[in-house]
């Protein structure tokens, strides 16, 4: 990990009044110039991929393949909420008209849109040097939402989060955003003091526990709190149906040992825990095709030392059984691990072996009665996503329809015969759940509605058209989708 | 105020038992069983309301007529959510297709809808003894979300708390809701308790900022922290124009009189400050409507207690005039007080003179420039409402759309001509607003929004069909409006 000079109080006062001063300007820019802004983003860092990708590739140790699609990734992400901006609806503009008969009593004009919360901290991550940190997805909800945005940079890339933000930055000024909308500050006491000043609005953050717990409860303790989205911890289980196993063992040993590996386990939808019948062989199929498997050098020394550590803790507890160590190569690489235990240890040491261990390591638990599925998905705390491998004959059974409710009210996502990996950018998505996953269940942090975390709702009664933002107008200019009455939200004037 | 018994460790944990036992069952009804059962506690409210008046009368000392009425809106409001849940839009249902060629990478079958978060804690208001308590708004919304409730009832109504709650239970029992889905409990430590209870999902609370902040400040420490829906305090400030004053002073003077002083002042959306040119004769003919007006009795001797030293704190402030001093009857009535003080002096006093004073006071503050108005409303902090009453000429100039962009950034409702006092319980209403109007500015406590509190997403991936919920099946078997690849909602399979 380089080393990289903090944000001194000076700069970060500098930087807290000029986010400040450009949210009025900025929440005013036409959904056209607010999206050719986010486009602006976009297309200069696409541009300066050459240059971005090696600094990556050494502050990472991603590979390039990963690294430049994660960039493409970055950039769509980007180009889809310029999108949303453009369509309107993500403002859920909603229209009463007066109503002297309403019960239980006369409505008056009532017109209700969401409007930007004012000035964000994003807390880059580590692990997605692109699309989880400076032009990730945090700040592209956020800039579109119309919100200026104040990244604090990861310690894992600070040059590339350097370079980004200058790009980043000079771009939306070239585009038009005024000044202030968006800027990099460094160190941790700089990321502390930002959440707690009064000009900050609202946080956004991926990475541990202890970080995020830390982080969101000095955003409750402000004289005037704000929400704080972190984005957390994960075991991301998945099941397999004594009928899976059997029908499609190996199959489910190839795509789980790809899944928890892949990225050298550095996603946070890694899946950590395996469930699978006893004897199934799934056990041997994945620890074969783990042990082929190279080893990478992991994102930088903090995550190392998280790593050994996690896997010293497991491996070492008396309940579990090492069945790949892992190992270290020459330059630092870790090679995969595999790891093993019983549903009835799981149920009895649930603390100690339901807690994430971010890397390449995982947790093979067996079980000899389907019936325990159940109890393991009800010892569960909250989770990303959690998957059932099952055969098409059983989902019109019972057995796993209980399963998967267990599973449903722990998780923000449930998966059905696929891996947690790899989180698409999309409208559907939910990329959330209960805590410790995160730390407001109420929202997600990828695909569009990541934007609704930054606004508001703010409602004009009795408002003369002209005083109204053109989103309300009776002609409605912007030609934004719009409930009346309550009714389905249309274009229409 | 009636004592009343406090809620038992044993009984508190029988009600969270039963309360977490129904969740599941409760979340699973139908749309169409449950919107029968929030129906069926709104007819069996409004049979009951020749029982429930009486004791509302004699607890609130709030006239006959206004509890009707006020009833009248709790089962209207209810009503509301069950057709809310029957038409589906609240579960925002939203469909990805699988996209090989999505980019970045291929898209599965994607399929996101709104469940419950599970039991939730409702904390009664003292002022709306009906609209804003035990079947109040906060209940109607975490029910029709499918939340089991459990009602911490307000001391300053017990035995109507008490009569409500059991007719509620008992209608939502013969309807088919799962036993335990509502309760009441009595007591600040039960409801302290419920707050931190694991069981417990959410809470939601309306009252004083002390009390809020102390009850977010719990469940924000909590192992898991939990969302708490605080509304809390409110100045709802008036800004009248120098033209509206020339214009038509008399007829603002009234609505100002009427407003502040409706309901004894014990509205959340009373206005308390009220912005007049200097000599614009607004003051003396506010104060003429006000010593006209009959006193009343306020709601229960902590609200009394709290009044008189609210006013005699402002009134006793060196930058304060009194102008009708307001007074106590003879069976402890309160008549209307006024005060006067000057822009220069809120702004260089603006704690102790931009507080709420809950009760029939209100605050006349005289200006000599237009300009001082957008200093003015600079200095405040989050409100329910902000209110200008202008003329139809300045609606087309610069100055009052900048005073409206300041009032619309630290407020959840901007009013033109309008009074605040009077929330209509419908589709565009925002009753809501930044820190310490609320506790969480994203969102509302009336109208139906405020369902969007009690739901989290859950996001299905490759799902078989039958294994989906049925807002999600292919075949759209309820109807729910389904957002398509990121279209406008619509009801086809």
């Amino acid at each position: 990990m380089s080393t990289y000079p903090d944000t001194s109080a000076q700069e970060l006062e500098n930087t807290l009044a000029a986010a400040q001063g450009a949210a009025r300007e900025f929440s005013a820019l036409r959904p056209r110039e607010r999206a050719a802004a986010v486009r602006a983003a976009a297309d200069a860092l696409d541009a300066a991929a050459d240059e971005l990708v090696p600094v990556a590739r050494e502050e990472s140790h991603l590979p390039e393949p990963r690294l430049r699609g994660e960039l493409a990734r970055t950039t769509f992400q980007l180009r889809l909420f310029a999108e949303l901006v453009e369509d309107g609806g993500y403002l859920r503009a909603s229209l009463d008209t007066a109503d002297p008969e309403w019960p239980p009593g006369a409505r008056p004009d009532l017109r209700r849109m969401m409007i930007p919360l004012g000035p964000v901290v994003v807390f880059g991550a580590s692990n997605f040097p692109f699309a989880f940190s400076v032009a990730g997805g945090d700040t592209a909800a956020a800039l579109a939402a119309g919100c200026p945005v104040i990244v604090k940079a990861h310690p894992g890339h600070p040059e590339l989060s350097t370079r980004t933000a200058r790009i980043v930055a000079g771009a939306l000024a070239e585009a038009g955003a005024p000044k202030g909308v968006f800027s990099l500050i460094h160190g941790e006491e700089a990321g502390r003091l930002a959440v707690q000043d009064p000009r900050v609005k609202a946080g956004a953050f991926t990475g541990s526990l202890a970080g995020g717990r830390a982080l969101g409860d000095l955003a409750a303790s402000r004289p005037e709190p704000i929400p704080f989205y972190a984005e957390m911890e994960s075991l991301n289980p998945v099941f397999v149906t004594e009928r899976a196993a059997a029908e499609r063992g190996d199959e489910v040993a190839e795509g789980y040992a790809g899944s928890y590996t892949m990225g050298a386990g550095q996603f946070c939808t890694k899946p950590g825990l395996l469930f699978v019948p006893e004897g199934s062989g799934i056990e041997e199929a994945v620890a074969e095709r783990v042990r082929g498997l190279a080893s990478a050098q992991l994102l930088n020394d903090r995550v190392m030392g998280g790593y050994d550590s996690g896997l010293e803790r497991l491996s070492g507890h008396d309940a579990v059984r090492t069945v790949v160590p892992g190992g270290t190569g020459e330059a630092g690489e870790r090679s995969p691990a595999l790891l093993a235990t019983t549903v009835d240890e799981v149920l009895r040491h649930g603390e100690e072996l339901m807690a994430e261990c971010f890397g390449p390591a995982s947790l093979l638990v067996t079980y000899t009665d389907e019936a325990q599925l159940v109890a393991a998905a009800r010892a569960l705390r909250g989770q990303l996503t959690a998957t059932v491998q099952g055969t098409p004959a059983e989902a019109g059974e019972g057995a796993v329809r209980e399963l998967l409710d267990e599973l449903r009210d722990r998780a923000g996502r449930v998966l059905w015969n696929s891996w947690p990996t790899g989180v698409a950018v999309t409208h559907a998505m939910h990329h959330g759940g209960p805590y410790p996953a995160t730390s407001v269940p109420l929202h997600t942090s990828v695909g569009t509605a990541a934007i609704e975390r930054f606004m508001r709702p703010v409602t004009y009664q009795a408002m003369p058209d002209e005083l109204l933002p053109e989103a309300l107008r009776d002609a409605n200019p912007l030609g934004v989708p719009r409930s009346v009455n309550g009714g389905a939200p249309d274009r229409d004037a």
